[in-house]
């Protein structure tokens, strides 16, 4: 029983065969979105190269919302639909999930090698899970696993407010607001939030420059301000991630998950992750059953669209 | 099939009888649990003055955490047994729930004029609706229709940070801090937390005086501290339940309930509640999808109760 499974980026697509739950080691291939008009396309080139094998069930995952068997991704004009999966797969057992849905169902079969611990915890077997997203974007989705099959729930976790405790924070919140006022999450957890947070943090220091994601963290022993922009991230998501482990009790644990997570993951314990994640008054001895893991495998939403048709099988 | 349903609360606990989803209209009775030593003793004194009729399933809801059929109250010492109840009740048909859980499976059971309208939306059918509930305390629970039953997640959702998007209201987070600094919705949206709000309020005019939730209420039209920790209240309320909408994307609908939520919806619409669920940036367009209602009946708990075992058979 093959299966086809993509993983739909905002960039690239990546696309491999599957087994049952885990896709075929080597048959992973990397597709840039702008060299095709849409994903069809893309399907169709992997699977004219991988020599026309019969598939019995396709899923893919996207960036974006999914209705009714339908798709857009968030910064791509890309419709992606159901039935036009069907038409070039060849199978009409097709299903389109949102990458968070899938990130979800992948948890049951991600490799023990691809996850790094962040807080230790016990882990209640069974219990609800959580999936925090940071890569792009921040979302969260909890995983319940249920006598018929797993419960995987929608959010825009990265919508709700942006947690704020004293001035300092105050003072990034206003800087970060939308027109109305408003500053979520987002706006600070996530690849374009940590070039936020250093914009906000030299702007504080009087010398604003600019730099993304990627060159705050490249920056961390040289600049003071790419520092500071480090650890209010760090606060941040260990405050935003005790506040999702309320909401949601994950007694099965919490995985960390997204480029941006990967990249963080070194410097939580040595930026206060912990701290800020169990302050939570007289509940802070409550957080502690709570472990907080990093999926550092990337292909998670590929895993998971894998482990959704093993499961529906 | 009569059964047995019980709601457990810090003061008083309610008895009923119920035939299939409803508790029977006239069988409600109220005890003081002052005058019992647990609820076994409840349970029977009601059971014999019912005239000891066969019951074939109990369940009962209590404002306190439940593990493995045994729960505890919050503010009482009383141990509630899942085994003491079988019991007494006769039964072996028996279920604990949290209130919070027992509400969450009222939902399909609640009578059209029970619900007041706070924000007209869509209800999408079958869609996750949300119950947010204000009493003595705060929590939600998520409420998911599935095809082998009913999902309501746990939360400890008054335990979240208080959002903070102005320097007014990080004046009152810190006011409400506990000793490690963190402020708690709880500590604001609850009954005592509307006097903390007056406490706060009033030191801010220089003149601190006490009031508790009640009495703020009963001032609103004398005393212009007590409309503003009311206003500051509901503003806060439509904030909270906004990040909760974007957690859980209730587009069933989301349900206030408990006493306080009761008592502010009068004031929802004049006091800003509308302007704070949908004040999310980019994302406010996406909060009319939601629509928010007001269960004014107290006994949904009962219902829920009786909900659960029908459902259950």
């Amino acid at each position: 029983m093959t299966s086809l499974v993509a993983d739909i980026g905002g960039t690239n697509t990546r696309v491999a065969l599957a087994e049952g739950p885990v896709p075929v080691p080597g048959s992973v291939r990397r597709f840039r979105n702008a060299d095709h008009p849409d994903l069809t396309d893309v399907l169709a080139a992997y699977l004219a190269e991988a020599g026309s094998p019969e598939i019995d069930g396709a899923c893919a995952a996207l960036a974006g919302p999914v209705r009714h068997g339908r798709g857009k991704l968030t910064n791509l004009d890309w419709i992606i639909e159901e039935d036009a999966i069907a038409r070039v797969a060849g199978t009409g057992r097709v299903k389109l999930l949102n990458d968070m849905a899938a990130q979800g169902h992948a948890l049951d079969h991600i490799a023990p090698g691809a996850l790094e611990t962040v807080l230790e915890g016990p882990a209640q077997p069974g219990g609800p899970r959580l999936v925090i997203g940071i890569g792009t974007g921040f979302n969260a989705a909890a995983v319940h696993a249920l006598p018929h099959g797993t419960l995987v729930t929608e959010a825009e976790a990265g919508q709700v407010s942006l947690p704020v405790g004293d001035a300092e924070t105050l003072s990034l919140a206003r800087f970060l607001a939308e027109p109305d006022g408003f500053a979520p999450v987002e706006e600070a957890l996530s690849g374009r939030g940590l070039g936020r947070l250093y914009d906000w943090a030299t702007a504080e220091a009087g010398t604003p420059r600019r730099l993304d994601g990627h060159g705050v963290l490249a920056a961390l022993d040289t600049d003071p301000e790419a520092r500071r922009a480090a650890e209010t991230f760090v606060r941040l998501l260990g405050t935003v991630a005790g506040d999702l482990a309320l909401n949601h009790l994950p007694y099965g644990g919490i995985y960390l998950i997204g480029g941006m997570a990967c990249a963080v993951t070194p410097l939580a314990s040595g930026m206060g992750f912990a701290e800020a994640f169990r302050r939570k008054g007289r509940f802070a001895e409550l957080m502690r059953a709570f472990r907080v893991l990093t999926v550092t495998d990337d292909s998670a939403a590929l895993t998971g669209c894998a482990g959704y048709l093993a499961s529906a099988e």
